[in-house]
């Protein structure tokens, strides 16, 4: 639905949705809606709603439900190690959001350079993209550390790193793969010989070596497109 | 080849490689390298070669090029609406570099809210892109009008823009395919209907609305991976 816009709103219950301050700030005080107009929202759980408003407060604004699509919901899971610059996370996410992404777990690597990150903010970006390209689903964001990360999602995911002539390929991706990405300076030799251990696939993406950021977005590219 | 730096010489004659400025402080006040020691670097056209250092000033760095090695050309093309951020350009160029980019031409479109752009900065971005990858190859850059663009390079080339049930997608892109892809606000009825007359294949990168880079980005990977 290109040329609309697309609200996000957490509370949505029997026919009704309610859209919190910043949303109900930029509805009204930025685009100018008002009472009786109708707009697209979505509660990040694969619903689009067509909402007529019916109430609004410079805190809050109302409406009802009168047309509801469900969108299909993207597969594709992602483990990244956690990366110094916060920007590029957000890059990260905005650009998975917008191609498809069930899930991003931020891994502590030996490699990665800090180990907190802020997932409500993180969060935002996720909102933000989500309404942008008009998608329908907030991913799922988790933050554990490597080894519970190849022990819940190891079995079958694949994992890129920066060694030539590894066995697996972009073509190889599904678009409901799981694939493991370095953080800055690549996994350690020891995090390698671990997801050999598991069993993970290697996979190597093309023959440059990218950075976290672009090696995220293209195999979540290659996987859903 | 991970763990090593790779610098960019854009004067490399008679087997000696000359560094500017910029790059010697780089190699010299910052990673500390000095007489004798080996370094790889780029000529951006192909060639990546290994330096012994054996004259080092404030201002230069020269070397003795002991092993040269030639990259095979990336080929893909693009053809993008020049957008309003020059960060999002940037990002776009840093990504695309990455994958493997030949060429990108701005394009000053109908919906560009700006025509001006700085080619000069945007190729530093190409540089840096390059050195971090291992790269040897920059892109050529270019700014045109729409019109021109499809008159040059319009011929067999994909048109992606946001409209449903487009015929082309994401896996009929090859390696050395050309990609026009709109500003923000897409291309306009207009543009669209010359591309149209002008025979492009029209393309449609997923179900949802993608950011101008984003779409870029996941062309090239598509293209490239």
């Amino acid at each position: 639905m290109p040329g609309h816009f697309t609200f996000f709103s957490e509370e949505i219950e029997n026919g009704v949705a309610r859209f919190g301050e910043s949303e109900s700030k930029h509805m009204v005080q930025v685009l100018r809606f008002s009472l009786g107009d109708e707009v697209w929202c979505s509660d990040g759980k694969g619903n689009r709603y067509l909402v007529e408003l019916d109430f609004i407060s410079k805190k809050e604004v109302k409406g009802k439900v009168v047309q509801t699509l469900t969108v299909d919901a993207p597969e594709f899971t992602l483990v990244v190690g956690v990366l110094k610059s916060t920007d590029r996370m957000e890059w990260l996410l905005e650009k998975t959001v917008e191609l498809g992404l069930k899930r991003l777990i931020w891994v502590a690597c030996d490699n990665s350079e800090r180990s907190k990150i802020f997932l409500d903010k993180l969060m935002k970006t996720c909102v933000s993209a989500m309404k942008q390209s008009h998608g329908a689903w907030l991913p799922i964001l988790e933050h554990m550390n490597f080894k519970d990360a190849l022990d819940q999602y190891g079995e079958g995911a694949f994992f890129a790193h920066c060694t030539d002539g590894l066995h697996y390929s972009a073509s190889d991706l599904k678009s409901d793969s799981v694939v493991f990405i370095g953080p800055e300076g690549d996994f350690s030799a020891h995090e390698i010989r671990l997801a050999q251990e598991n069993g993970l696939k290697e996979l190597q993406l093309g023959s440059r070596i990218l950075r976290t950021e672009t090696a995220a977005i293209a195999a979540c590219a290659a996987a859903n497109l």
